[in-house]
């Protein structure tokens, strides 16, 4: 029997990585004989590096570059099993878990770090680029990147403007020539499931600055500056981001891809899947357990589990998600391919204990879902 | 496809026709054509009257008989589907969930009620009886059975004790003919797991009297009295009890019948097993559900899981046990023929919201193991 393991991280304890590592143990408990092929897979969010270089055999490298709050941060670059590909995490550079949330400021929050890790990875040698965008503290733009990586952003006065959101309403212009030359031999592939535009009440601003640290008041100033600072772009490159679907992705950083380098927009889960391989390793195999912390209605919007299950239904392959916690609404799930939905949890426990416990729970929950499905065969 | 439902009671949430009830709807939502044969069962505990009047499409007799501290209470017995068995659960006369807690006290509390309904069974013309013995308040050595069953037991000074434990240390003699005349003509089946002796370290004072009330001194001297009572049944009957495997069951009511009545004991959930036509209801099934309240390492000691894995294992049927609580040392069940064991829980949450959605979180395990399952299929 063979089995392919495809989880998604268990937020807050389990890395993708460790979640593969849980069930394939509980599954060899169940059947010791059992082939099993990890291929741990995230969405496009948190752990799609690690996904990429874990299922490629690809490394890592350690890249110290500006925070978004503008002090150092240890950020890091992915390189995939091709020796080609590079794989960014916005998140590592410019993301929201890197500050505190007292901290969170989107006027003066950049994406500078993110330009300073595609710079590093330029000089490394690299012209093939996946960013997963997802996590990030900023509502720049992309300016801060597009500054990292030597665009000159102009204000009325001639001079180039600061970082931050704030800094986009002082914008005029900017000097395409300045950008680094090498970006135009560039492939970029974002992976984001953000359909959002650049501007306006579905825009960046109105739809992630919250989240982000924005005030009401400050949501407006924002969407404002992002307005004139569309209006240079548009200008400059001719291309309209205003209402562009995927613009507004990452406080805009969507769209600063779109407008100046050589960009396609993939749905995280399906890219991930296409750069691990998942269908391929999927052929043949008799079952695939997949898993993330959170499994409810939400799950059937790109979630991993629902990718997994698009890829697993091709051939027919029974698809058994392990979630710490089920919400409402699973039944719709059944009707995409996935089988059945277990949890973690085996008896009344606090949300504390099921995560400092999750990789045996996950182990065994693996272990009586692999018993299960086995018991068909006897 | 046929699956066979077989679940306990889980207890303080769930009948164990209720919870098959519960059961059955979750393989049905997973499964619209199967075929679903519920057995409630029991493993000589509470609901053991139920699960056999139940399976057996018996009835129930309502009695008004002597609670265990000499009040009324409206207890019930139960006729099997056959019209000839009598199924009496003592705790419905003389139990300890019939007086709060504080109350508790077994020098005073009376097996008497449960006599009256053996006697209100007679007066029906029932000649077999099936007697589950658990959850007795008692420890009164079957006395009070006995006498409302006409036995005169004696003191010194010629008059007939009172009801009660303490009343034991005083007895001198006991009439045997005055014993009702029918009980000849009967047969006793004692389902019960319990080999303790009537009296001693392992007897039914020292080891059950604590949970009946008994203070350590209260307990010395009920044992006290117990060999007393075990030394005229002795002298009257020639069966001694003192030492006998099971005649300490439920107070000592287990020496009663062996000493007084044509009975046998027999493990509670085998009887169980055994009057509900399980096994004969297995062939040809698919797999079986079954579930308590809590599963772990003492479930592999007689409890109703178990029972239904060794009768499944016959036809190598997959076992499926649906617990509110798995616990530890479950991997034992596994080498009895238990397929796998799912925890009614599906996300972190007190034990409350647990037992109060207890028929929804058991329908919805049903389906999902009843989907893993059948995954094998496809």
């Amino acid at each position: 029997m063979k089995v392919v393991i495809a989880p998604d991280s268990y937020k807050g304890s389990l890395s993708s990585v460790s979640a593969a590592e849980a069930i394939a143990k509980g599954v060899k408990k169940a059947l010791p004989s059992c082939e099993v092929i990890s291929v741990p897979v995230a969405d496009g969010g948190e752990g799609t590096m690690d996904s990429l270089v874990s299922a490629t055999g690809g490394k890592k490298v350690k890249v110290s570059v500006m925070g978004p709050l503008h002090k150092k941060v240890a950020a890091e670059y992915g390189v995939l099993g091709d020796e080609k590909t590079c794989v960014i995490e916005m998140a590592s550079a410019s993301g929201l878990e890197l500050i505190d949330k007292s901290e969170r400021n989107p006027l003066i929050a950049t994406t500078f770090g993110t330009g300073e890790l595609i710079k590093k990875a330029l000089d490394d040698g690299y012209r093939h680029f996946i960013l997963a965008v997802g996590g990030s503290a900023t509502n720049d733009g992309g300016a801060g990147m597009l500054q990292a990586l030597g665009l000159k952003i102009m204000n009325d006065a001639g001079d180039e403007i600061g970082l931050g959101g704030e800094a986009l309403g002082e914008v005029t212009s900017v000097q395409l020539d300045s950008l680094d030359s090498r970006i135009k031999d560039c492939q970029f592939l974002i992976a984001s499931d953000v359909q959002n535009p650049f501007i306006g009440p579905n825009g960046a601003s109105h739809v992630f600055g919250p989240q982000k640290g924005a005030s009401p008041e400050v949501v407006e100033t924002l969407d404002h500056y992002m307005g004139n600072w569309a209006d240079v772009i548009e200008h400059a490159t001719k291309v309209r981001l205003h209402d562009r679907p995927g613009a507004g992705a990452a406080g805009g950083i969507g769209g600063a891809f779109q407008a100046f380098f050589n960009a396609d927009m993939k749905r995280g889960i399906d890219l991930v899947i296409e750069y691990t391989g998942l269908k391929e390793k999927m052929v043949n195999a008799d079952c695939v357990f997949t898993g993330e912390g959170q499994c409810d209605f939400q799950t059937a919007s790109g979630k991993t589990p629902m990718g997994v299950a698009e890829a697993a239904r091709i051939n027919h392959i029974p698809v058994f998600v392990l979630a710490g916690s089920i919400g409402k609404g699973i039944e719709e799930l059944y009707e995409y391919g996935i089988t059945s939905v277990h949890s973690l949890v085996t008896s009344p426990m606090e949300l504390d204990e099921a995560m400092e416990r999750s990789a045996e729970l996950l182990a065994d929950a693996a272990e009586r879902v692999m018993r299960t499905f086995i018991a068909f065969q006897r």
